[in-house]
């Protein structure tokens, strides 16, 4: 977005400023949108009409720490690319499609907790959803990886520590899938330890936290 | 939204930073509001009421790759720019018009796809507003070359290619806006292979791609 | 948003990209949400609900049309800032409350224009709101005049257009909000008069734009 | 966003453009999203129906002062920030979680503002997320501090008034919670006070800006 940005290169190397910015306001409103999907509805005296809801609750804090770890993950990805390409371009389209998508299985989910018979289907395809997200945001960084599209000083011991973790997630959201056909409430309450799982940063980023020297900061120098 | 941006010309030669801000902050809320206009609806099971919402997920994918095409096209021509004029502001806003009416047509096509006589209606005001995005893309694009906006680096092979695809998708959109008087559910599914069509790499920019020596990526070095 | 801003003088001096950057998006995501207010009604034929709609179009059209020159007013102003202060701050969050109240004055447009007693009350709120954004806009102008927080260059003949613009807008909006008591459709005719008028490039811009050799552009030196 | 920060130890210490951005966006689309929670309701004449909604008139003026009180304080804090780690960035995604809930209690009270039970749970609810986000914005200042996260030259005085501001803050939210379960509509107005407190420039800053010459200003260098 900067002025830098669009003079250099527009089209041998994509800068990444567009790519970024586009991504982080479709992310973001996605995030906010999901508050617009719940709902108190009669009967009941009010208090029992708000906890009640507690599905819409229930879906939206897990939706929200699903897509505020993939916007970590999203933002960690992008942060490491030097350049972009047209490919890469049309494969974060396919992840942000997926991202944006969440917000009307949430609201199955939401509506559907409280009827046994639509539970399922609601479950099913928030998993489905789940799965989609964060098999795109693997499927970013395979591509960038093959592409040499990140920088060179990417340390590779945290990088293969994501993968491993994002790997990780998709075995786990495939396994709730599948359970969640039969007990679609205990697959809510695992989506919700996998968002905190993927959400909770890696023991590498804390163990390198704790070793820093934590005197006051310097600026980050211009080169 | 650099300070280097604010600071230079603020009149004479409109910075381009802003203009990039607004526009994918506009496209990106645009393309995330798809995802309100989608809803099930009894009768039926559950499984039977979210297969029956089908043209809400055809008129989703088709409107998300439409305006994913958008910003494609938008973000390849404002990153040519090297500066912008009150004209092209205006341009600009108008082709954001159009792009934010969508979310509209899409829902119109969601809710009549069932009813014979509702569709034809929706259909077609659905066409006239894809028509309008690639229209007043263009014409971005037209007054930009007249104006002598873009910088001189641009390749004139590639730009000619993007010219020609955009030219087809013009000539087509009518033609199928024609036929979905007739056969709107077929008009919808060409609407989707015009958006696939559009939103996909052109032939230049991926034999470009495969002829680049693909080792490790340098940083763009910072003139 | 450059790291630059953040680094520079953070309290004394307040960098202007975060004001930027909010303040595009909020305008942003007002200027899309107009769309959720269009509603199509029975009862008549698909086609007569469409058309029957007219006021929901009319109504968006105008609120696009203001909005988009808020933004237009205050991109220009901005642009124009070297720095910020607390108090510019605080005038700006009671512009953009006035920007993201519009849709709801908007829709009451949408649903009032077809009953004669609504309509009155609709098109006062609405008129009043686009008083509100277009007073508080040029309170932020007179405020950052006296406190000197332009930068030196502004030409001081097109500043002066702007504010004689700005205030004709005011007087008129004052005019017309008495009028559209007794004539309310009338007075949603003069508001999209007024938009068209607000959105419209100045005589000047458009001159200095018809006398500048429009040779290729050169990118913008970066001092 | 700019080319300069994703370029810069992508890893060791997280640059903040990202941050801004992201959380800018969010916060801006919460405090837009506030106006569909508006809504005006049968029975009455137009104009009996349009006042009869002052509820939701109030709710959206305390929520979209609270939100840009929060903007400040939050743009304040990460202005300041020379770096970001993996654990503030999680503390921030709390933070933004409470700030994208509100329009749901916003709603709640718009709601039931009318009805003597509804009124004690909606505005409890509505002030434990007032309160969470005073909470977690201090959380944020706390650990920044804790990790010197910010730069040195930030002065300690005015820093102490921010913080005292804070802790005034979350003792009078914490003390309208319980006396909203006796009065509700008190609480409200209260609510209002305190955004408009929270929103009020500082004492300090005034002062500064009072004793600062106000000649022409001059562009930041750029070091």
């Amino acid at each position: 977005m900067s002025a830098n940005e669009s003079a250099s290169a527009p089209n041998q190397r994509i800068g990444t400023g567009r790519l970024d910015g586009f991504s982080d306001g479709v992310i973001a409103i996605a995030i906010t949108l999901l508050v617009l999907e719940i709902a108190v509805h009669p009967p009941g005296t009010p208090l029992e009409q708000f906890l009640h809801a507690w599905p819409s609750y229930a879906g939206y804090v897990v939706s929200f720490l699903t897509i505020g770890a993939a916007w970590l993950g999203h933002s960690d990805l992008t942060d490491r690319l030097t350049r972009s390409d047209p490919i890469f371009l049309r494969i974060n389209l396919l992840f942000l499609l997926a991202v944006t998508f969440l917000p009307f299985p949430t609201r199955l989910v939401a509506e559907g907790l409280h009827e046994r018979d639509a539970e399922r289907v609601a479950v099913t395809v928030y998993g489905l959803t789940l799965l989609a997200i964060r098999v795109l945001l693997s499927a970013l960084d395979g591509y960038a990886r093959r592409e040499h599209l990140y920088s060179a000083q990417t340390e590779g011991e945290e990088l293969r520590a994501v993968q491993r973790k994002s790997l990780v997630a998709v075995i786990c959201y495939v396994l709730v899938i599948l359970l969640g056909l039969l007990l679609p409430r205990l697959a809510v309450a695992l989506y919700f330890a996998l968002a905190v799982y993927l959400v909770s940063p890696s023991r590498h980023a804390v163990a390198r936290l704790r070793s820093q020297p934590s005197g006051p900061a310097k600026p980050p120098t211009r080169a």
